[in-house]
């Protein structure tokens, strides 16, 4: 017979988390709804942002001090910018308890796998690689939101070297949250994020920032309509978090953006010749394309 | 004393609609509701989009005969793709009443002057070159709607021959649907648009025409986010309507677009070098001009 709910242990006893952002909270706040948490530790660079996720109700505990906190800590998520993960690793490392798993939420892969590899020593095999597809331009505790990985896409790239039974522990988490799961090959993940995401956001911030820089900026924002608002929006994302992505997953990246200035070239041809067939191509596949397969949500 | 509503003429007794879609189909659906025009008689291609625009009340009347249609009418509105502007002008220009205003609802102002010049003869001091900055992604007289306007903005561009009692009686008539409006020259809406409208469109287009070309298109549109949708968002909006737009507006766009390449270029090295700090700036420019300048709304 099925235990009664409020009698199972939770899924998770202690979790940390570094990072108590938007998704770093968001994943501690959908364990507490749960109850699939008995106590979170948030560790990260602003007390003001500590607090505030304390207030919440977000976390427990706030600690200065990431060594104590990973102890005996059943998990670790870290969800910090991806420039300060290999620090944060590093310094966990030589903390972590036999048992303890370690995931991530960044945005690339495979360089989060190779600073890993490098850090974490005997660990290395208890580091779950992860990417919740979730998100919005907002930042901070304060964004933080229990149902913002409902019907979103966990995407995990473990190695050879990874436990099954670690990647079975994190995306149960996960699922918890409300995600539909799934696992690839990280090189792959970048690729395909790279184009998905990445470049999306590249996209929006050189758009925005080049109406930013004209003289007649302000003036010219005046006569925005809602498509620049749409087109635009995630240009108010984390610079921060987009800066690191951006650097981080590079290769991918690049390949992005030179396949999208090949395409912009070709359609930039086609106005300057007057050849409404081929724009008229171009824009019917872009069209056709996003009403087939765009996900309906 | 005031009169009572119910007896006041409506400011505009015959209306003709060149184009009953979602721009026309809206003005005309937002003067009805104001009860500011007396018959509404709609033109255009598709006789099925004529006919649900009658069931939805929006227009009065069919006619598959213009001449005839324009003979008595106070105001003409052209509302079709800008390519078929001319063919519109030119069909009308032998018939229309000595009173008649002719106004139009075209995205840009340069072109549509120009045809006006040469097709309606004496009748080009009554034509108000209008542009009613407001629409969404859908298109046909289903997606009408009177509240479309709403708080929006409509430019006017007039010209020197143009008779400013024509230019107060469009004016008045795009109030009574809600839109604030301003008056500049053709050449500067030109400009101020394809920066804030037209290329937005290019760049969305350019995005998800580049996804929807790889040989995976089909998997990789399962892996956006919101993000994608809404830098997207306006890839769904009329290939036929923007095709025009963007050759109609050729010369302004193509500076927009050389601009927005231009600056991706400078985006795309700082990646590839990892400069991190050039990087942040240009996001951050970006961030704080949407942030100060984006219309709240």
């Amino acid at each position: 017979m099925k235990q009664a709910r409020t009698r199972r242990p939770p899924l998770i006893g202690r979790l940390v988390v570094f990072g108590v952002g938007l998704i770093g909270g968001s994943f501690a706040a959908a364990l507490k709804k749960h109850q699939a948490v008995g106590h979170v530790v948030g560790v990260g660079r602003s007390r003001a942002n500590l607090l505030a996720a304390k207030r919440l109700g977000i976390i427990d505990e706030i600690t200065s001090d990431p060594a104590r906190a990973v102890r005996d800590a059943d998990l670790v998520l870290i969800a910090v910018p991806l420039g300060q993960t290999r620090a944060v690793m590093t310094k966990i490392a030589p903390h972590l308890g036999p048992h303890t798993i370690v995931t991530d939420a960044g945005s690339t892969k495979r360089d989060v796998i190779e600073h890993a590899r490098r850090s974490l020593g005997d660990a290395f095999s208890r580091f779950v690689p992860a990417h919740p597809i979730a998100g919005t331009e907002k930042s901070g505790a304060r964004a933080a939101d229990a149902e913002l990985f409902a019907d979103h896409l966990l995407v995990v790239t473990p190695e050879r070297a990874t436990d099954p039974r670690a990647v079975k522990r994190v995306l149960a988490a996960w699922k918890l949250a409300g995600m539909r799961t799934v696992s690839m090959d990280a090189d792959e993940h970048d690729r395909v994020l790279a184009l998905t995401s990445h470049l999306p956001h590249v996209v929006a911030y050189a758009l925005a920032g080049q109406i930013a820089g004209y003289a007649d900026a302000k003036r010219l924002f005046q006569y925005t309509g809602g498509g620049f608002r749409d087109t635009t929006r995630i240009a108010s994302s984390s610079t921060e978090m987009w800066r690191d992505i951006c650097i981080a997953n590079r290769g991918a990246l690049l390949k992005a953006v030179d396949d999208y200035t090949a395409g912009l070239a070709r359609m930039r041809k086609a106005i300057a010749v007057g050849n409404g067939r081929t724009l008229e191509k171009f824009f019917n596949q872009a069209r056709a394309a996003r009403a087939k397969w765009l996900p309906k949500r």
